[in-house]
């Protein structure tokens, strides 16, 4: 393979290099997903997002996916080339590519009929609907969430300490399971989630035994029955990242949490990378919504002269 | 405008969008130039290459390298879109496009008769021979160098005191002026060189009135008459980064500067992106050679729906 046609997207730049390979014809081995998610000398991502039917795919997740009705499976490489079960934000990319291509209808994308996806994450149903700002969201059942601490988190508020660079004091965090783990901490105003240092991995106490995504938090006013947030992320083994779909999710919980009865279901949540809106779902579940953006189609070399 | 077609390229992993345009018929503001060179929200490069004809670009140094008997011009631009002079690496890429796509013949890159090519730095002449490992190198003429403190500096070996992040005591370091200013610092042997810290900028005294770029580098053992270096580089404003063409020549020039009578005049550099060759040429004029790659080409959407 000489050549190899790709496109590259992002969702609230979270961003990827897509493959089409609806076929399951090509043989992405590790190497040359980094080689192409290498920033300098690849085309640059996040992560690879490949593009397979799922009866055409040899992984096992996909062949669960075709039985639970799902035609298409996205195989989500990490940018060192290992597989990775899910991304929030990758989904809306994925699925932003079928709609582009024709692969599926708008009709396919209905809140009451949504998509079905395959991943190592299980199948995801996305539909489509105007966002905040009208533009297009992709909107994706993330599935279930629940509290690490249980109802003695809720009660408390809290279950850890957290150090976080650049604060005195620690601060307590409130930790949250969403297929990962997260602990969110509130800060006490915009200049001061600026200025915490994010450069290395924030001190959680008790050590959480797989480690945990940290989410830094400031309140701001609600709009009406819309709660919103600001974050900003430091992705367990990554560093501070622009955006974290599972994480806006947590962040969101965690406020409507400690807002208590009568709090917001809805929340706009802005990190760096833009803004993703989050939605309680009936049966502690949770969904996520959020642009997702095709900025380039093109071929890599893949045996430059 | 809404599609831009671009070249994806990089020389030791100094990294560029290069967009072609022959009649300077592109209006590419700093707002769009560092849109492109966003790596997550778009393609992704440390800069922005224009290839225009140098009669076709309204550039005053474009019409100078036209008088100059260069054809073609390098609009460089920092990520930030902001024009800059030169980029040592940027221009092999420029050269390796212009060649690929049949801009310029091989016969017009020999030693004896090398290319012309317009920047904001002045014309730079450019060969193409092949490098130590058998693949085709683009070598320039980099222009005149000269030690900051003069014979006082040649005498003493160094004319400053760099405190570099993660080493207890203060090194001397040498100062070169190659159009930009480097301070040039030894280490003690490869493993310091990986441990020292470089997420933020040595200090150097006494503080240069400009700021430099700082190389720290490690002598190799020579290759018969080929001198060998390891370099790390902080370039000035903008962090550590993978290579630098006016580095690896400060770093080649201050390590022949110490070794005194007899050194070689030619050396091979490793930096964390790759190996390139400098050699002093006479007049006090030094000449850069390394790989230029061109990764990936294609299309930008600039208004994304």
């Amino acid at each position: 393979m000489d050549e190899l046609a790709f496109t590259k997207g992002h969702g609230t730049e979270n961003d990827f290099v897509v493959v089409a390979d609806p076929d399951g014809a090509l043989d992405l081995d590790d190497d040359l997903v980094a080689r192409l998610c290498d920033r300098r000398a690849g085309i640059g991502g996040d992560g690879l997002i490949r593009v397979v039917r799922s009866d055409a795919c040899r992984d096992a997740a996909a062949g669960a996916a075709h039985e639970d009705g799902a035609r298409w499976f996205m195989d989500y490489r990490n940018a060192d080339g290992s597989a990775a079960e899910m991304c929030g934000n990758g989904v809306r990319v994925f699925v932003a590519y079928l709609l582009r291509e024709g692969l599926v209808g708008a009709a396919e994308l209905t809140p009451q009929a949504p998509l079905a996806v395959g991943s190592r994450g299980g199948v995801k149903r996305v539909h489509r609907r105007p966002g905040p700002d009208g533009t297009p969201h992709l909107a994706v059942d993330m599935g279930p969430w629940r509290l690490t601490g249980g109802e003695q988190g809720a009660r408390d508020g809290h279950d850890a300490l957290v150090h976080v660079g650049g604060l005195d004091v620690a601060r307590p965090g409130l930790s949250l399971d969403l297929g990962n783990p997260h602990t969110v901490v509130v800060l006490n105003d915009a200049a001061q989630l600026e200025a915490v240092e994010l450069h290395r991995a924030p001190v959680v106490e008790p050590a959480p035994p797989h480690g945990t995504n940290v989410e830094l938090v400031v309140m701001e006013e609600s709009d009406g029955d819309v709660g919103r947030l600001r974050m900003r992320v430091h992705e367990r083994g990554v560093g501070e990242t622009r955006s974290c779909g599972t994480g806006a999710c947590a962040a969101a919980l965690a406020a409507r949490t400690w807002a208590g009865a009568g709090a917001p279901d809805r929340w706009l949540v802005d990190s760096p990378g833009g803004q993703v809106e989050v939605r309680v779902l009936p049966g502690d579940r949770v969904e996520l919504a959020g642009p997702a953006v095709l900025v380039a189609d093109g071929v890599a070399h893949l045996s430059p002269s």
